[in-house]
Protein backbone atom coordinates (compact mmCIF):
# COMPACT_ATOMS: atom_id res chain seq x y z
CA UNK A 1 0.00 0.00 0.00
CA UNK A 2 1.14 3.74 -1.19
CA UNK A 3 2.26 5.73 1.93
CA UNK A 4 0.12 8.65 1.24
CA UNK A 5 -3.81 8.21 -0.59
CA UNK A 6 -3.37 7.38 -4.45
CA UNK A 7 -5.35 6.10 -7.30
CA UNK A 8 -3.72 2.73 -6.97
CA UNK A 9 -5.72 1.75 -10.32
CA UNK A 10 -2.55 3.95 -11.99
CA UNK A 11 0.98 2.07 -11.85
CA UNK A 12 4.55 4.04 -10.32
CA UNK A 13 5.14 7.48 -11.13
CA UNK A 14 1.73 8.06 -12.85
CA UNK A 15 -0.57 7.61 -9.61
CA UNK A 16 1.90 10.36 -7.99
CA UNK A 17 1.87 12.85 -11.46
CA UNK A 18 -2.02 12.39 -10.83
CA UNK A 19 -1.90 13.57 -7.00
CA UNK A 20 0.39 16.31 -7.81
CA UNK A 21 -0.08 17.51 -11.16
CA UNK A 22 2.05 20.50 -10.88
CA UNK A 23 5.15 18.43 -9.75
CA UNK A 24 4.03 16.00 -12.71
CA UNK A 25 4.57 18.32 -15.34
CA UNK A 26 7.81 19.66 -14.17
CA UNK A 27 9.01 16.07 -14.20
CA UNK A 28 7.96 14.85 -17.13
CA UNK A 29 9.35 17.83 -19.32
CA UNK A 30 12.55 17.04 -17.53
CA UNK A 31 12.58 13.34 -17.99
CA UNK A 32 11.66 14.56 -21.88
CA UNK A 33 14.44 16.63 -22.38
CA UNK A 34 16.73 14.08 -20.61
CA UNK A 35 16.01 10.93 -22.12
CA UNK A 36 14.58 12.16 -25.70
CA UNK A 37 16.00 16.18 -26.39
CA UNK A 38 18.85 17.00 -28.30
CA UNK A 39 21.92 14.71 -27.69
CA UNK A 40 24.31 12.79 -29.42
CA UNK A 41 23.67 9.73 -27.02
CA UNK A 42 20.88 7.69 -28.35
CA UNK A 43 17.95 7.51 -26.60
CA UNK A 44 18.34 3.44 -26.52
CA UNK A 45 21.96 4.28 -24.64
CA UNK A 46 20.21 7.50 -22.72
CA UNK A 47 17.39 4.35 -21.20
CA UNK A 48 20.10 1.99 -20.90
CA UNK A 49 21.79 4.70 -17.85
CA UNK A 50 18.26 5.25 -16.84
CA UNK A 51 17.76 1.34 -16.23
CA UNK A 52 20.99 0.52 -14.95
CA UNK A 53 20.41 2.82 -12.12
CA UNK A 54 17.33 2.22 -10.81
CA UNK A 55 18.22 -1.86 -11.15
CA UNK A 56 21.18 -0.41 -8.67
CA UNK A 57 18.69 1.51 -6.67
CA UNK A 58 16.35 -1.59 -7.06
CA UNK A 59 13.05 0.67 -8.35
CA UNK A 60 10.97 -2.30 -9.51
CA UNK A 61 8.87 0.37 -11.53
CA UNK A 62 10.87 2.43 -12.79
CA UNK A 63 13.41 -0.22 -14.09
CA UNK A 64 10.69 -2.22 -15.15
CA UNK A 65 9.62 0.85 -17.13
CA UNK A 66 13.00 1.84 -18.82
CA UNK A 67 13.74 -1.72 -19.31
CA UNK A 68 11.43 -1.33 -21.87
CA UNK A 69 11.51 2.04 -22.77
CA UNK A 70 15.25 1.11 -23.88
CA UNK A 71 14.31 -2.16 -25.55
CA UNK A 72 11.64 -0.59 -27.80
CA UNK A 73 14.33 1.99 -28.64
CA UNK A 74 16.46 -0.52 -29.89
CA UNK A 75 13.57 -2.37 -31.99
CA UNK A 76 12.45 -4.58 -29.13
CA UNK A 77 15.36 -5.93 -27.95
CA UNK A 78 15.29 -7.10 -24.56
CA UNK A 79 18.18 -9.20 -24.56
CA UNK A 80 20.64 -6.14 -25.76
CA UNK A 81 19.06 -4.22 -22.58
CA UNK A 82 19.51 -7.39 -19.59
CA UNK A 83 22.79 -8.48 -20.77
CA UNK A 84 24.21 -4.56 -20.76
CA UNK A 85 22.76 -4.11 -17.45
CA UNK A 86 24.09 -7.43 -15.96
CA UNK A 87 27.38 -5.81 -17.47
CA UNK A 88 28.61 -9.07 -19.09
CA UNK A 89 31.45 -8.64 -20.52
CA UNK A 90 29.94 -10.28 -23.81
CA UNK A 91 27.52 -7.38 -23.58
CA UNK A 92 27.33 -5.35 -27.10
CA UNK A 93 27.86 -2.17 -25.88
CA UNK A 94 30.99 0.16 -26.82
CA UNK A 95 33.67 1.00 -24.48
CA UNK A 96 32.24 4.36 -24.67
CA UNK A 97 28.83 3.42 -22.64
CA UNK A 98 30.85 1.12 -20.66
CA UNK A 99 32.58 3.88 -19.11
CA UNK A 100 29.55 6.11 -19.39
CA UNK A 101 27.67 3.40 -17.11
CA UNK A 102 30.94 3.59 -15.10
CA UNK A 103 30.41 7.03 -14.43
CA UNK A 104 26.53 6.75 -14.20
CA UNK A 105 27.14 3.98 -11.18
CA UNK A 106 29.87 6.38 -9.10
CA UNK A 107 27.25 8.98 -9.47
CA UNK A 108 24.41 6.70 -8.00
CA UNK A 109 26.58 5.86 -5.28
CA UNK A 110 27.06 9.65 -4.46
CA UNK A 111 28.85 13.04 -6.34
CA UNK A 112 31.53 12.87 -4.72
CA UNK A 113 32.24 9.56 -5.63
CA UNK A 114 33.31 10.79 -9.35
CA UNK A 115 36.87 10.90 -9.37
CA UNK A 116 39.18 12.16 -12.69
CA UNK A 117 40.12 8.77 -13.22
CA UNK A 118 36.55 7.98 -14.23
CA UNK A 119 36.39 10.56 -16.76
CA UNK A 120 39.47 10.12 -17.93
CA UNK A 121 38.55 6.52 -18.99
CA UNK A 122 35.42 7.86 -20.92
CA UNK A 123 36.96 10.51 -22.70
CA UNK A 124 39.79 8.45 -23.68
CA UNK A 125 36.55 5.82 -24.89
CA UNK A 126 35.40 8.94 -27.17
CA UNK A 127 33.06 10.40 -24.69
CA UNK A 128 32.70 14.40 -24.86
CA UNK A 129 32.27 16.28 -22.84
CA UNK A 130 28.37 17.01 -23.67
CA UNK A 131 28.07 13.16 -23.42
CA UNK A 132 29.73 12.70 -19.99
CA UNK A 133 27.19 15.56 -18.77
CA UNK A 134 24.20 13.97 -20.24
CA UNK A 135 25.48 10.85 -18.37
CA UNK A 136 26.06 11.95 -14.95
CA UNK A 137 23.03 14.32 -15.24
CA UNK A 138 20.42 11.07 -16.07
CA UNK A 139 22.27 9.11 -13.63
CA UNK A 140 21.35 12.00 -10.70
CA UNK A 141 17.57 12.18 -11.96
CA UNK A 142 16.90 8.82 -11.60
CA UNK A 143 18.64 8.93 -8.51
CA UNK A 144 15.31 11.72 -7.90
CA UNK A 145 12.80 9.50 -10.17
CA UNK A 146 13.15 6.15 -7.85
CA UNK A 147 13.04 7.95 -4.45
CA UNK A 148 10.60 9.63 -5.46
CA UNK A 149 8.47 6.40 -6.58
CA UNK A 150 9.57 4.25 -3.62
CA UNK A 151 9.78 6.61 -1.22
CA UNK A 152 6.15 7.53 -1.46
CA UNK A 153 5.43 3.43 -2.29
CA UNK A 154 3.75 4.15 -5.17
CA UNK A 155 2.28 1.15 -6.31
CA UNK A 156 4.07 -1.30 -8.46
CA UNK A 157 3.07 -3.74 -10.42
CA UNK A 158 5.74 -6.90 -10.93
CA UNK A 159 8.26 -6.73 -13.59
CA UNK A 160 7.23 -8.81 -15.94
CA UNK A 161 3.64 -7.29 -16.46
CA UNK A 162 2.23 -6.50 -19.36
CA UNK A 163 1.80 -3.09 -18.89
CA UNK A 164 5.34 -2.31 -19.01
CA UNK A 165 5.85 -3.59 -22.18
CA UNK A 166 3.06 -1.37 -23.55
CA UNK A 167 4.20 1.55 -21.79
CA UNK A 168 8.11 1.12 -23.24
CA UNK A 169 6.81 0.87 -26.40
CA UNK A 170 4.54 4.22 -26.18
CA UNK A 171 7.63 5.93 -24.55
CA UNK A 172 9.82 5.23 -27.37
CA UNK A 173 7.34 6.17 -29.94
CA UNK A 174 5.92 8.85 -28.66
CA UNK A 175 7.78 10.42 -25.42
CA UNK A 176 6.80 11.25 -22.06
CA UNK A 177 4.39 13.48 -22.90
CA UNK A 178 2.00 12.00 -24.61
CA UNK A 179 2.55 8.77 -22.81
CA UNK A 180 1.89 10.46 -19.10
CA UNK A 181 -1.30 12.14 -20.60
CA UNK A 182 -2.07 8.49 -21.36
CA UNK A 183 -1.79 7.49 -17.70
CA UNK B 1 38.72 21.85 -11.55
CA UNK B 2 35.19 21.05 -13.00
CA UNK B 3 35.37 17.77 -15.06
CA UNK B 4 33.86 19.01 -18.02
CA UNK B 5 35.04 22.40 -19.87
CA UNK B 6 32.62 24.83 -17.78
CA UNK B 7 32.52 28.94 -16.91
CA UNK B 8 34.52 28.80 -13.98
CA UNK B 9 33.22 32.23 -13.34
CA UNK B 10 30.04 31.20 -12.80
CA UNK B 11 29.05 29.34 -9.64
CA UNK B 12 28.25 25.70 -9.30
CA UNK B 13 25.00 24.61 -11.08
CA UNK B 14 24.90 27.97 -13.16
CA UNK B 15 28.23 26.93 -14.80
CA UNK B 16 25.95 23.46 -15.76
CA UNK B 17 22.94 25.86 -16.97
CA UNK B 18 25.47 28.20 -19.24
CA UNK B 19 27.09 24.81 -20.20
CA UNK B 20 23.54 22.92 -20.89
CA UNK B 21 20.35 25.23 -21.25
CA UNK B 22 18.03 22.88 -22.06
CA UNK B 23 18.10 20.51 -18.92
CA UNK B 24 18.90 23.93 -17.43
CA UNK B 25 15.34 25.42 -18.05
CA UNK B 26 13.58 21.69 -17.33
CA UNK B 27 15.85 21.95 -14.22
CA UNK B 28 15.00 25.53 -13.11
CA UNK B 29 11.09 24.89 -14.07
CA UNK B 30 11.35 22.32 -11.74
CA UNK B 31 13.51 24.29 -8.67
CA UNK B 32 10.40 26.84 -8.61
CA UNK B 33 7.87 24.25 -8.70
CA UNK B 34 8.51 22.59 -5.76
CA UNK B 35 10.15 25.19 -3.42
CA UNK B 36 8.05 28.45 -4.26
CA UNK B 37 4.90 26.45 -6.31
CA UNK B 38 1.61 25.97 -4.34
CA UNK B 39 2.42 24.21 -1.19
CA UNK B 40 0.94 24.45 2.42
CA UNK B 41 5.11 24.34 3.56
CA UNK B 42 6.16 27.52 3.97
CA UNK B 43 8.99 28.46 1.81
CA UNK B 44 11.53 28.79 4.60
CA UNK B 45 10.00 25.44 5.60
CA UNK B 46 10.92 23.89 2.14
CA UNK B 47 14.08 25.74 1.41
CA UNK B 48 15.31 24.17 5.15
CA UNK B 49 14.50 20.29 3.94
CA UNK B 50 16.91 20.93 0.46
CA UNK B 51 19.01 22.60 3.00
CA UNK B 52 19.14 19.48 5.32
CA UNK B 53 19.80 17.17 2.56
CA UNK B 54 22.66 18.57 0.82
CA UNK B 55 24.38 19.13 4.18
CA UNK B 56 24.19 15.25 4.61
CA UNK B 57 24.88 14.63 0.97
CA UNK B 58 28.27 17.08 1.64
CA UNK B 59 27.34 19.61 -1.32
CA UNK B 60 29.08 22.32 -0.59
CA UNK B 61 27.63 24.31 -3.41
CA UNK B 62 23.57 23.19 -3.03
CA UNK B 63 23.88 23.46 0.98
CA UNK B 64 25.36 27.30 1.07
CA UNK B 65 23.15 28.47 -1.70
CA UNK B 66 19.99 26.96 0.13
CA UNK B 67 20.98 27.71 3.57
CA UNK B 68 21.09 31.34 2.31
CA UNK B 69 17.54 31.06 0.79
CA UNK B 70 16.00 29.57 3.75
CA UNK B 71 17.73 32.23 5.65
CA UNK B 72 16.32 35.00 3.69
CA UNK B 73 12.64 33.52 3.61
CA UNK B 74 12.90 33.48 7.14
CA UNK B 75 13.93 37.16 7.94
CA UNK B 76 17.37 36.70 7.65
CA UNK B 77 17.87 34.25 10.39
CA UNK B 78 20.73 32.33 9.79
CA UNK B 79 20.78 31.12 13.63
CA UNK B 80 17.34 29.84 13.25
CA UNK B 81 18.25 27.33 9.85
CA UNK B 82 21.78 26.50 11.69
CA UNK B 83 20.27 25.31 14.41
CA UNK B 84 17.36 22.93 12.66
CA UNK B 85 19.65 21.48 9.91
CA UNK B 86 22.17 20.48 13.02
CA UNK B 87 19.04 18.96 14.52
CA UNK B 88 19.41 20.70 17.92
CA UNK B 89 16.26 19.65 20.58
CA UNK B 90 16.12 23.53 20.85
CA UNK B 91 15.27 24.22 17.71
CA UNK B 92 12.52 26.51 16.83
CA UNK B 93 11.01 23.78 14.39
CA UNK B 94 7.76 22.15 15.35
CA UNK B 95 7.35 18.99 15.47
CA UNK B 96 5.55 18.47 12.12
CA UNK B 97 8.66 20.24 10.65
CA UNK B 98 11.01 17.36 12.52
CA UNK B 99 8.89 14.56 11.31
CA UNK B 100 9.34 15.75 7.86
CA UNK B 101 12.96 16.18 7.99
CA UNK B 102 13.30 12.86 9.85
CA UNK B 103 11.68 11.07 6.17
CA UNK B 104 13.90 13.23 4.19
CA UNK B 105 16.97 11.92 5.82
CA UNK B 106 15.01 8.26 5.02
CA UNK B 107 14.78 9.55 1.68
CA UNK B 108 18.37 10.36 0.82
CA UNK B 109 19.28 7.14 1.89
CA UNK B 110 17.36 5.83 -0.60
CA UNK B 111 13.48 5.34 -1.41
CA UNK B 112 12.94 1.67 0.26
CA UNK B 113 14.35 3.39 3.53
CA UNK B 114 11.04 5.00 3.94
CA UNK B 115 8.70 3.18 6.42
CA UNK B 116 5.43 3.05 7.46
CA UNK B 117 6.49 4.29 11.17
CA UNK B 118 7.95 7.62 9.40
CA UNK B 119 4.94 8.39 7.82
CA UNK B 120 3.32 8.01 10.85
CA UNK B 121 5.30 9.83 12.60
CA UNK B 122 4.73 12.42 10.27
CA UNK B 123 0.67 12.44 9.97
CA UNK B 124 0.55 12.05 13.68
CA UNK B 125 2.47 15.38 14.05
CA UNK B 126 -0.26 16.78 11.85
CA UNK B 127 0.98 16.33 8.06
CA UNK B 128 -1.17 16.23 5.73
CA UNK B 129 -0.63 13.69 2.47
CA UNK B 130 0.32 16.67 -0.01
CA UNK B 131 3.23 17.53 2.39
CA UNK B 132 4.42 14.62 2.93
CA UNK B 133 4.59 13.80 -0.56
CA UNK B 134 6.39 17.21 -1.05
CA UNK B 135 8.65 16.83 1.38
CA UNK B 136 10.09 13.40 -0.19
CA UNK B 137 9.95 14.88 -3.30
CA UNK B 138 12.02 17.69 -2.39
CA UNK B 139 14.50 15.29 -0.94
CA UNK B 140 14.66 13.33 -3.78
CA UNK B 141 15.26 16.02 -5.96
CA UNK B 142 18.13 17.03 -4.12
CA UNK B 143 19.48 14.22 -4.28
CA UNK B 144 19.72 15.09 -7.97
CA UNK B 145 21.01 18.50 -8.02
CA UNK B 146 23.53 17.38 -5.21
CA UNK B 147 24.55 14.63 -7.65
CA UNK B 148 24.75 16.71 -10.66
CA UNK B 149 26.87 19.57 -9.09
CA UNK B 150 29.36 17.48 -7.54
CA UNK B 151 29.28 14.25 -10.21
CA UNK B 152 30.70 17.21 -12.55
CA UNK B 153 32.74 18.70 -9.60
CA UNK B 154 31.15 22.35 -11.09
CA UNK B 155 33.10 25.55 -9.13
CA UNK B 156 32.10 25.96 -6.01
CA UNK B 157 33.03 28.63 -3.72
CA UNK B 158 33.54 28.02 0.41
CA UNK B 159 30.70 28.20 2.57
CA UNK B 160 30.42 31.82 3.84
CA UNK B 161 31.57 33.69 0.62
CA UNK B 162 29.35 36.35 0.23
CA UNK B 163 27.66 35.32 -3.28
CA UNK B 164 26.30 32.68 -1.45
CA UNK B 165 24.25 35.76 0.83
CA UNK B 166 23.37 37.40 -2.31
CA UNK B 167 21.84 34.36 -4.04
CA UNK B 168 20.10 33.21 -1.24
CA UNK B 169 18.29 36.98 -0.77
CA UNK B 170 17.65 37.02 -4.67
CA UNK B 171 16.17 33.38 -4.53
CA UNK B 172 13.90 34.55 -1.66
CA UNK B 173 12.69 37.29 -3.16
CA UNK B 174 12.56 36.67 -6.59
CA UNK B 175 12.77 33.18 -7.76
CA UNK B 176 14.88 30.23 -9.77
CA UNK B 177 13.99 31.65 -12.77
CA UNK B 178 14.88 35.58 -12.15
CA UNK B 179 18.40 34.27 -10.44
CA UNK B 180 19.37 32.00 -12.99
CA UNK B 181 19.01 34.58 -15.80
CA UNK B 182 20.69 36.80 -13.07
CA UNK B 183 23.70 33.96 -13.34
Amino acid sequence: MAHIQLDETLPGIRSLFAFRPESGAALTALAETLLRGPSSLTCAERELIATYVSSRNECVFCYSSHRAAAAHNAGGNYEWVDSCVAGESSADLSPRMRALLAVAEKVRQGGRCVMPPDIRRARDAGATDVEIHDAVLIAAAFCMYNRYVDGLAAPTPPTGSGGYDEVGRALASSGYRTAAVRG
